[in-house]
């Protein structure tokens, strides 16, 4: 490996950087390939009259999940539908996966079966086959690599970087409580750590904190949004999936469609238990909601005249708007000031979740 | 993890016993996916005249390379080309890969680049588009995890398991290299770790064993071979790629196709440096050959009729041919004698090299 004074650390790029670096050139592509890197899914072109959407994510122990807290089944349904979510985020349908799985010598064939039990689970419910795959053995630990193929109407695909300088913003569902669930769960795992007293996880505590855990350990992927989209028929102008926090989605949405935004911190969308959970760990909740990863909710644009239809559309919260470029990401403060939205969610290389710096 | 007398160690199934046990009674699938599990890569019908195919592959440092004699370069190289062997071992054209990479903290950013340099190499080489991927990082080591796509004439697709049981057997290239290589390299690795004294690899030692070595380091995937039968206008009965040992791809068909076999130790195509080595390590020249990995040569079956083509086409060898299930898979050896064929082949969950048994 490179060493001394010539060698760079991964983590000076983080992970779009380091993306974007490596695929930077890339030479022309075939006739089929519509869109490669740089979105949710890439889009390819089968002459199907469709387009074909293809996500892939990898995940690490110790990196992406603590098998402590986390159980296998739980995980594989985890890291099936954050790949559906991918898919959804496009507009389009989930259609089949491949699954990768790599682990050590701790792992017996029991705990396989646990979580591919949850793989299938997840894919039963979501209508997604299972095509293939590769399994190996892992000096340590356990990795997942699941790639998914999806399916979408060639004039309803929805990228990154189409959205309008005036339309409204909108998020599905609520925002932080799968951080929350996360912090939740690491602190009872220190206790028990430091203690030996296992966690009573059928207790009051536990089930006063349910919703937030659930959110944690078993998301869903809003294909009922895309579905609601859909009975609507209105197409948005730009979507993604909120899997590394609010603010890092909302600012690639803007740096890629060149636009600004104005939210309203007043109009995050928060749960009841995630308020209540910011406040026992002393941190802002619009912080939490703002910066707060893995909630796989939708964060998609629309125009401006779909006003009266999204203000009363259930799930879905109208949070704000875009502008033009150079008026800059605004979050406007409940006591009317403006602030700069800074990305602050997860980044897998730094090994920091400077989600905790509450300094919004 | 599962611990304890109700604990069943994943080595007790391997890797095929274990991938069909886990992906057994998967439900119906949806309409656009004809073929999952089960052959070099899966199938899926995506109404445009053509088949779509997708394979992926999970490479784990300390599992499947050694960085300690494996250049970066070349390992991204190798990691690529080892998924357009699954496609054209279908018959068909790889056309889109997406890449994710896990790495821990001692690789650099300049080690990430000389990586994606060999995967970008291998793309443009082969005509194949880089898509997307997912980057993370590890706590320890490499994870190169890669998912290819690919295209195929839906007449012209080949499987596994359609041999006939008169078919004629061949295989391209020869047979063993990779593995010769693998061998010579692991042992200079432990001289150097033993002494301390790098080995002199532009030294007259290494040029002798070079082809051995890039057979190891850098391998081709058939692209040629597809095209010579597309220009013989010839579709195999069934094919697959060797990865895991002509012995292991052969009892494959055989058991997929409910074929028997007879092969010919005469005939099977072996290097001279393949030779040379095995027996500067002692080892039957045929076992290597049978038994060892990596050469991702292509073993296909071809209709008896075809026999004056194929015994006089440059690259490929006849080996043998199928029988009725119930002769049984036989190598008849130089003196006559038929021994039965047993899969020796890499097992990704032994943790042991069971090719080194040289029993046959």
């Amino acid at each position: 490996m490179k060493e001394g004074k010539d060698r760079t650390e991964i983590s000076t790029l983080g992970e779009f950087g380091l993306i974007d670096h490596l695929t930077e050139n890339l030479p022309e592509p075939n006739a089929s390939t519509i869109k490669g890197v740089g979105d949710d899914a890439a889009i390819l072109d089968f002459n199907n009259g469709k387009r074909t959407l293809v996500t892939t994510d990898l995940l690490m122990e110790g990196v992406h999940f603590n098998l402590a807290y986390c159980p296998l089944k739980h995980l594989g349904y985890k890291a099936a539908v954050v790949n559906f979510s991918d898919i959804y985020a496009m507009n389009g349908t989930p259609k089949q996966i491949t699954v990768s799985l790599a682990f050590s010598k701790k792992f017996a064939l029991e705990d396989v079966e646990e979580l591919y039990a949850g793989i299938r689970i997840a894919c039963e419910q979501y209508g997604v086959d299972i095509i293939g795959g590769d399994t190996s053995a892992s000096l340590t630990g356990l990795a997942i690599s699941i790639t998914c193929i999806g399916e979408a109407d060639p004039n309803k695909v929805v990228c990154r970087n189409t959205a309008g300088s005036t339309d409204l913003i909108c998020v599905s569902g609520d925002l932080g409580a799968a951080y929350m669930g996360l912090l939740f769960l690491e602190r009872e795992n220190q206790v028990y750590k430091k203690t030996g007293l296992a966690p009573d996880s059928d207790g009051e505590v536990f089930a006063s904190k349910n919703y937030i855990i659930q959110r944690q350990l078993k998301p869903e992927a809003r294909k009922d949004i895309i579905e609601a989209l859909e009975r609507i028929n209105v197409v948005p102008t730009s979507m993604m999936d909120i899997s590394d926090g609010l603010s890092s989605e909302l600012l690639h949405i803007c740096k890629q469609s060149n636009v600004g935004c104005r939210i309203y911190e007043d109009r995050l969308p928060i749960d009841y238990q995630t308020a209540v959970m910011a406040e026992e760990v002393n941190m802002n909740v619009s912080t939490v909601a703002l910066h707060g990863g893995e909630d796989y909710e939708l964060l998609f644009t629309v125009p401006l005249e779909t006003n009266d239809v999204f203000q009363n559309l259930k799930g879905i919260k109208v949070i704000g708007h875009t502008t033009k470029p150079e008026m800059g990401c605004c979050l406007i403060g409940r006591d009317g000031q403006e602030h700069n939205i800074v990305a602050q969610g997860w980044n897998a290389f730094s090994g920091e979740d400077k989600k905790t710096d509450n300094n919004e």
